[in-house]
C-alpha cells in the first residue's frame, strides 16, 4: 500500500530532506508539494539535487486537494504553520515541523514566541513528537508537533537522568554546537559563507533561545517540579549536525547505565561505551543519535555528549519516523540510511 | 536471494562507502571485511558511523574463506591489489576499485605506474568498469576494473562527442576540480584540514596524472587514432565531488544533442537543459552524474561540465552498479539514494 | 606627513579590507567612512573585527566634507559608483574599486553592463589600475579605476605572453576558481554557507562574465588586434582567493622566461621556479601574486597558474598600492603583510 | 636597533606564525631558523607563503651560533623543548612556546605529562608568559614559558573573577571550541580535512586535557586555595580560533565590571558591551582577544565568552609580545595587525 503524501514548505531545507528520505521509502508517494513563494516552479529548479525524481511541481497551498492526501508534512515557518493548519481538513493526518504546536500551554507559547497562538483548539490535539517518549500517543495522533532540533538533542541526553532522579535539577548546563541548516534557507548576513566559515560564536546566550520553552515543559513535567536548564547554542561552520555537551551533577556510571537501559531497544539511539564521545561526522545525513557519557575528574560530575543531524533525526527524519507510526508502517521504514561519511 | 559479499580494504574511504551503500541494498550480506593493518578491530572502531550495522570484524585477507563468497570488492591500494587478486580463487567474481586492471596494455601500465604488472594473465580477463559503455561485458565478467574517478567524469563528458566525431581531437582540455577523498585516507601534509581548507591549487600539472592512461586508452580506441587530452586536476576544500570543465572545439548544439541522446535511458546520467551547469553539491553522496553543455561566445567552442561524487559514482557506487550486473541483480539496486544536500 | 583618507562603501568587504590595510600603513588617517545604508552606525557594529581601531562612525556620502580629504577610495557597487563620483569635487584624488571606470569605450561599457554610462566625461580621465603595467600613468592620475579581481589575475598570467608574441591568440583558455568574497556581502541564496560549502560549480559559462570586457580591452590593445579569450569562473567553498589556470599554445620555457623577466623587480609578483604551481593558501590576506608555469605533455602547450587574494591584490590591496603612488608614498607601504597561513 | 632572532621549530605552525609577525615588526632580524627534520631546506619550500621574505635556510639546532642571537623563540614539541633548552647558553633570552616550563611544580609536570622533567633547574627561572598578568616579571626574565592556547583563553575570562572573589570556585565550567591548528602540523587521521570538515566532537573529556595543569596552578594561586575547573575542549572545522564559553555562578554585572576594569588599559583585550558575544571570526590572524559577558535567565549565573586566535594571541603573538618586553621594545610592536575578516 502506498500512502499519498503532501509536503507544505517544500522549498526549504526540511522540505527537501523529507523528499530525500521519502525517495527511498518505498511506501509513500508524494502527490503535492506546496511552496507559496515558489509556486509554479519545478522541484528540479528549486532543488536540482532532486531532479532525478518524478515529483509534482510546486503549488500554492490553496491549490492542493487534501481529500486525496493521507498525510501532510508541514515544513512551514513558525506562525505561518498555525495559520495554514487551522484551515486544513480536521481529519487530515499532519506532522508539523514548525514550533507552533510544541508547547501545550498557550501562555508559554506567547511568552517564547511573542504572539498569541492563533489555533489553540488545534494545539490541544497535538502530540509532542519526540518519538521514543511519545510513541503510543503518536501512533494514535492526528497532529504531531515535531520537536526543535536542539530540544531533541538535549532531551535524548537528559530525560532518563531526570526521570531516574540521577542528577541535580538545578545544575544542568547544555552547551550546544549547531550546524547552519538549523537556521533554514534564509537570507541573513551571518549565514553567508564568508561570515560563517572558519569561525564560531555563541548566540541567544543567557536563556533566550526558544527551544528552552520545550526543555522547560518537558523536563518540568518529567520531574514533577519546575526545571530550568542553562542552554547556550553556538553556530559552527558546518551544514548539518548538533553536538550537545551536557554538564550535570550526578554519578557517571549510574547515568551511563540509565541511558544504556533506556535506549537498549531503540533503533536510532546508540549509547557508546562509557568514556567514548560521539561526533556529528558520524551521524551526518542519518536518523541516528549517538550518545556518550564520561565522568569528570571532579567526583559526582558527568558529561553527556549527544550528536545527531538536525535535518534528519532533529527534524525531517523524526517527522518521517512519526508519520510511519501514524500510518501503521514500520517505524524505521525509509530511515535506515547509513550516515554519509566522510 | 542474498549474495555473500567480501570487501578487501575495508578501512579506507571507498571500503566504507561500499558498506554504506550495501546497508540499504537489501540483497547483499557482508560476510567478510578485510583490512590487514587494522585486522582484529571492529568496523565501529574504524568507522564509527557504521556502528549501527551488524558487520563482521576486520580480518586479514588470509583469514577469509572465499569459498563462501559470491563477490569480492577489492578496495586496496594500487599495486597491492594485483598482488592480492592473483592469489584469490580464479572463479571468484571480483570488482576491483584500484588502478591495477584498468589499462589493457602492460607497457602502458608500466609507463604510468612505474612498475611491471605482476598479474598480466589476470589483466587479460578484466573488463573496464565504465558501466554505461561496457554494460554487456560487465554482465559476463569475472573481474571488473573500476575506473579512476577523474577518468569516469571526463569520459561521461566526452565519449559521445568522440564517437560522434563532433569535436577536434587535438584540442581537448579537461580542467578538473576534485574533493579531497579522492586521495584516500592517507596521512599526507597537504590533506590536513589546516593545509587544505580555504584554498585551492592545481596538481599533477602538465599531463602527469595517472588517469591520463585511461583517457588515452579509451579515447584512442573510440576515435581509432591516438588521442591525447590535456588534463589538469585541482584539489578543492571539500570532501566529495568532482567537477570536470571540458573545453572542446565543436558545435554546442550538436554536442548537447549527442549527450542527451546517448544518456536518454541511463538511470544515473542526467543531461541538463542546454545552457545550465551542474554543481557537485547536487550529486553529493549519490550515484548520479549531472552534465551541462554551454556554447562559448567564440563560435565553434563548447564547454561541457560534468559533476559526480568521486566516492559514489566515481568509485564505490560504480562498483556496486557493476556488481549488480555481475550478480544478475537490477543494476540500480541500492543506488537510488537521493543526493545529500545541503 | 599623514594623508587624510575617505572610504565610500565602508560596509562592504573591500571597504573593510581597506581599513584593515590602512590600520598598519602609518601614513594615512581615515577621516570619513561612507555607507548610506548603515549611516549612523559605528564601524565596530558593522565590522566588529575592527573595533580596536579609532575610526569615525559611518555617515552618508552627503555628510562628508571632501575639502579635508586627500584621497577617496570608492568601494561602492557598480553603477552607484559613477553616480556618486560625478558629484564629487573634480580635483579630488579617487581610487575607484567598482567596474565603472575600467572600460575606456562607453559602448563596450554599455554592452557588458547593460546601461549607458552616466559619467563619460570623467571616464576619460580614468587610468586603468593594474599597477605594474600603468605605474607611471597612475602616479599622475586623479582617478584610478581598480581592475576586476579576475581580470587582474588573468592579466598577470598573460600580458607578457601577449606583448612578447609568445602564444597563439586564438587559443587562450582561462579557467578561474574564485572564493566567495568576490561576490561581495550580498544576500544571495547561492552565497549561503549551506549552499556553498563542500561543493563547487561553474558560473557565467560561455563568455558572459563582465570581466571579459577588461580582458578584451587590454589584450586587444596589447596585441594590436582583437583578442577574445575563453573564460570560465568557478565558485569555490573558500572566502578568499583566485586561482587562474591558463591554457595556452606556446613554448613553456619561453613563457616562463618572459614572465620571470617581466616581474623580476616587481615587489608583489612572484614567478615560481619552472614546473612549480602556486596555491591560493599561500597568498591569503596578502598583496602577493604567485605565478607558476608548466609545460604540457603535448608539445607546444603550456599551463600558467596564477594565485592571488581577490580582496587584497585583486581589489583593496591594489587600490592602496595605487593610492600610495598617487600620494607620492612608497608603493609598498602598508602592503608587506605576510600571507596568513594556515 | 635591530634584535637578532633565532627560531627553533621553524617548520611548525607556530614557527611560521612567528615569522609572519616578525616580517612587519621592523626591529627584528631573523638570523637562524632551526628545524632538525627539515634542515637544509629553504623556508620557501617548507612554507611557500613566506617566499617573499629574505630568510636563512633551515638548519639543525647544533648548527646555530647562539652567540650572535639576542633572543631565541623555541617552538619545538613538548619534551623536546626542555632537552634542547638545557643545552642552550644560560644567558640566552628564550621565549619557549612549548608546555615544558609552564608548570612550576615538577610533580605537577610529571602528573600531567607523564615523564620526569629533564631540566628542573631551568624551570625555576621560567616566568609564566601570560603577559597581562606577569608583565613585570617577563620584562626581567631570561626564560618565558608561553601559555597553552586554551589556558590563555580561559584565564582571560576568569582571572579577574577569581581574584575579585566574584564567583563560586567550585562551579566553573569551561566549554572550549578550538580550531585545528592548535594540534600543530602533525599527521593524524582526525586532522585530515576529510575527517574534520563539516563536523565536530569533544575530546579529552572529563578533565584529562593537559592545559588543566595550568588552570589548576594559576587559579589556585590566585584564590589561595585549590581550584579545579571543569574543562571540555571541542575540535571544530576551522583552522584558527578558540572560543571559550565559561559558565559561572556570580553576579553578571559585577563580572562585567570587573573584566572591564581589569582590561581597561590592555592593548589587546577588548571587553564588549554587556550582553554582546564575541566571535572567533573577529580576531582571526590578530593578537586581540574579545570578551563578552551575559547574564543567564537563572539569577546569579553568568556566561563569559572569550575569543582569540590560538596561533597569535594564544601562542606566537603572545610570544612576540613577551619578547618585546624582554628586549625593551614597545610591547605592541609588530602586533597591531587588524584581524583578517572575512
Amino acid at each position: 500500500m502506498t500512502h499519498k503524501i503532501a509536503i507544505l514548505g517544500a522549498s526549504g531545507y526540511t522540505g527537501a530532506e523529507l523528499v530525500r528520505l521519502i525517495a527511498t521509502h518505498g511506501g509513500m508517494e508524494i502527490v503535492a508539494l506546496g511552496a507559496n513563494s515558489k509556486a509554479g516552479q519545478s522541484m528540479a529548479e528549486v532543488f536540482p539535487h532532486l531532479r532525478h525524481l518524478d515529483l509534482p511541481d510546486l503549488v500554492t497551498v490553496d491549490e492542493i486537494d487534501f481529500a486525496t492526501v493521507d498525510l501532510c508534512f508541514c515544513a512551514l515557518p513558525h506562525k505561518t504553520s498555525q495559520e495554514v493548519i487551522k484551515n486544513l481538513p480536521r481529519d487530515l493526518k499532519i506532522v508539523d515541523l514548525s514550533a507552533d504546536f510544541r508547547l501545550r500551554d498557550p501562555s508559554a507559547y506567547q511568552a517564547w514566541y511573542g504572539n498569541a497562538h492563533a489555533a489553540t483548539e488545534i494545539q490541544k490535539e497535538a502530540v509532542y513528537g519526540l518519538t521514543e517518549f511519545y510513541r503510543d500517543e503518536i501512533r494514535n495522533a492526528r497532529l504531531v508537533a515535531g520537536t526543535g532540533c536542539n530540544a531533541a538533542t538535549g532531551q535524548y541526553a537528559l530525560r532518563p537522568l531526570i526521570s531516574g532522579e540521577l542528577i541535580d535539577l538545578d545544575e544542568i548546563i547544555l552547551d550546544l554546537k549547531c550546524g547552519v541548516t538549523g537556521a533554514g534557507r534564509s537570507l541573513k548576513e551571518n549565514l553567508l559563507h564568508a561570515e560563517l566559515s572558519e569561525g564560531t560564536n555563541a548566540y541567544a546566550v543567557g536563556g533566550t533561545h526558544r527551544h528552552l520553552g520545550e526543555f522547560d515543559q518537558e523536563f518540568s513535567t518529567l520531574a514533577g517540579r519546575p526545571v530550568e536548564v542553562q542552554f547556550t547554542p553556538h553556530l559552527l561552520p558546518m551544514n548539518r549536525g548538533i553536538l550537545a555537551t551536557v554538564y550535570v551533577h550526578g554519578d557517571p556510571d549510574a547515568i551511563h547505565a540509565a541511558l544504556s537501559e533506556a535506549y537498549l531497544s531503540e533503533p536510532f539511539l546508540e549509547v557508546l561505551p562509557f568514556g567514548e564521545t560521539p561526533s556529528t561526522h558520524q551521524v551526518r545525513g542519518s536518523n541516528f543519535c549517538h550518545i556518550g557519557v564520561t565522568g569528570d575528574r571532579k567526583p559526582g560530575r558527568a558529561i553527556v555528549v549527544a550528536a545527531l543531524d538536525n535535518l534528519t533525526k532533529g527534524s525531517s527524519g523524526q517527522a518521517l519516523q512519526n508519520a510511519n507510526l501514524m500510518l501503521g508502517e514500520d517505524e524505521t521504514r525509509g530511515l535506515m540510511l547509513a550516515p554519509c561519511f566522510p
